[in-house]
């Protein structure tokens, strides 16, 4: 079974609101096997409605609509839908008793255009709105189910998680028995292509099932989807393609789905009881806010230092004058011996660092804008790595924050550097 | 003129991302008077694409494709594109170098998959990439815009807001002469409810315009949108709005469009030539992040202190152990040390500081999760303000961070605290 998504209203559509109705729907269909292959976006409007109806009664098994049920002049999605349906309205008594109760509880007089709000097709299933005005609506024809729901967003959750999808998964699962599995791999240090070189054949790896590579400023994801007849045999499969990819990128692999490389980091710190501080110049505060954005960082975290000039970089990390009149404040020198200095400065285990050049300006021939130089510190070693993160400001600090959590990974974990 | 979006991929679909990249073209299409009429989201499937073109070219004058541009084996659109409009590729030796260039910047060995990248449509034009290795391509045909682009957002936003808006809007006012315009004025403090009461009648204030009220964690937005035939009717309808809508809120609001509370600071803190230092504690380093994040902040920005234990508190920042132990960390006159102190570490004008219970856990009877002090030091005066921002970490470390922004503005301009 697949369904479709038919989201109404100009304010998505000017970029007013961002859809995270559609997100929200596109998640719980595809958890129950009932997989999204097209969300749409139109304003109200009768012929665009009519249009989607007709490609939704065609080809989709499932069409929700959201939006467009309010009570007034411009909500249309009620009568498009009576019209494409050849049907008519019948009121819902029990409907119209709680559209009055909702005014009463709140002590306002109902306008009189909300008694139409009791007005339903008369082939049709009312849906319970327990958060508001408007009914759901439920209707069939040619075994294609047709749902109207409010546009309010917890409006709109509340019906389906308390009504249509335990309706929606029994219909699904009747059928085939097939259970649908999505995984995500989460990696850093690498881009797309990169990954995709080591990881070879993608084909052989995944067979029938599905493999996307996912990149954004932190990383790239992988995202596997796969299916199969009952969840033993699903299962199975997700984990012979998991276990194929390992064994050829294990090391870049920092967590799964919606995981943080923060949290991740976090995790091995507090179970062995080890402490963290950094020195930031180019990252500016990034990755101290990083670290701060998970609950119970305190418990390993001791703080950070951004220093922002060469003055405050001697007088609060220890940093010797020396070094910065010699190789700079942009140097594997100075990135060392700020890890060092912090770590010392703050009494902690593990030190990090970061500086370079973060743009748009302020690049040199020998030191060009995305350089950056990462430190890091522990009682057994100090060294620096550089990179260069590329022109853009904010890609360039996100990336430079990313990859100084990955190198405290890998040497929490001991995996060797391979970026 | 009216244009479509087709987003191409999966992950939006099955709602692992929301769509963003929609709701930037919305607007940005929207306000040079090409507004989207309708959005579709689909996977990358031939035949879904071909039918969508088919749609395109039969309805829209100007549609923009984000997505499925990468160089492996699930990017489908150029292909599709190349098989819709019966084009074959030409290799853009520019596109090549640059991606080649990119590569070798970041000391990467360029994948042979990459090459490819520089494979164009014969009749297209290349929209150049300055962020990442695809290019876009600009596809005209029978008077209809075809427009596709790589869906990292950073990447698309950059060509967006640099080639394509200024065209198209070149295309979009050689007929009418209507003239849309949109401004945002950005406000922080006061919540949607508190400023629409204090704003008073809407409808008397805007007309036949429209005004939308956009809450977010770091303050409303208001958005006024309106239209007038040639350039000058509608500029000076929308002053008529903004002086009405000043004239009650004047004192709250801090910018327009997209510019950040860091960088209005920052813009005066250049100007005047004095300095700012941060000392966080629950913020963790958010808004030493923020502040960074501006270009040329080093101007004026020396740096800032994370403090995450008392211990260290005391050590950088020479708080009292008296203080600590009398009234805890989390208190109006720990705050104002915090601030006092790193004003005199960092030898700037301004210091700034927080300290409070980012939750979810932590709080107590007398200092829930949520309550944040604000600390503010100058050469005339110290003091801290206390907040609560709720109990959702994320959320209250955003507004706490945004809200000693804001404590920084109104001393700057000398606007009494509101709030």
């Amino acid at each position: 079974m697949k369904s479709k998504l038919i989201s109404i209203g100009d304010e998505i559509l000017i970029g007013q609101i961002v859809n995270t109705n559609a997100a929200f729907l596109g998640d719980k269909l595809f958890s129950i096997g009932i997989p999204v292959a097209k969300t749409v976006v139109i304003a109200d409007e009768e012929t665009a409605l009519l249009s989607e109806f007709e490609d939704s009664l065609r080809n989709y098994d499932v069409t929700i609509i959201t939006g467009g049920l309010g009570p007034t002049h411009d909500d249309i999605t009620k009568p498009v839908l009576l019209k494409f349906f050849k049907d008519e309205y019948v009121r819902d008594e029990k409907v119209l008793e709680h559209v009055r109760n909702i005014f009463k509880s709140r002590n306002i007089n109902m306008p009189l255009v909300n008694e139409d709000q009791a007005l339903v097709p008369k082939n049709s299933k009312v849906i319970w709105n327990v958060n508001g005005t408007a009914p759901g609506i439920w209707i069939e024809k040619e075994n294609k189910i047709f749902i109207a729901l409010p546009g309010v967003p917890y409006e709109m959750k509340n019906m389906i998680e308390n009504e249509i999808l335990p309706e929606l998964k029994i219909r699904s699962s009747s059928g085939s028995g097939k259970v649908y599995l999505q995984k995500t791999l989460l990696t850093t240090g690498l881009g797309e292509s990169s990954l995709n070189e080591m990881i070879g054949n993608v084909k052989e790896i995944i067979g029938e099932s599905k493999l996307a590579f996912l990149p954004s400023a932190t990383g790239v994801r992988l995202r596997i989807n796969t299916e199969g007849i009952g969840e033993n045999e699903a299962a199975e499969k997700m984990n012979i393609i998991e276990n194929k990819l390992r064994s050829k990128i294990n090391d870049l692999i920092y967590g799964y789905d919606k995981e943080e490389l923060e949290k991740v980091t976090g995790d091995i710190l507090t179970e062995r009881k080890q402490t963290l501080s950094v020195a930031e110049s180019c990252t500016g505060g990034m990755i101290s806010s990083k670290i701060v954005s998970v609950p119970g960082s305190s418990k390993y975290y001791e703080g950070g230092v951004c220093v922002y000039s060469n003055l405050e970089k001697i007088k609060l990390l220890n940093i010797k004058e020396e070094t910065l009149k010699k190789y700079g404040a942009v140097s594997e020198e100075t990135a060392k011996e700020m890890a060092a200095g912090v770590r010392y400065l703050m009494s902690t285990d593990f030190g990090l660092s970061t500086t370079g050049i973060a743009g748009p300006t302020g690049g040199t021939g020998q030191k060009p804008v995305g350089l950056v130089w990462i430190g890091f510190s522990s009682k057994e070693k100090t060294y620096a790595v550089s990179f260069n993160f590329g022109v853009n400001r904010e890609i360039n600090i996100q990336r430079a924050s990313q990859r100084a959590l990955e190198i405290l990974r890998r040497e929490l974990l001991n995996i060797e550097i391979r970026f």
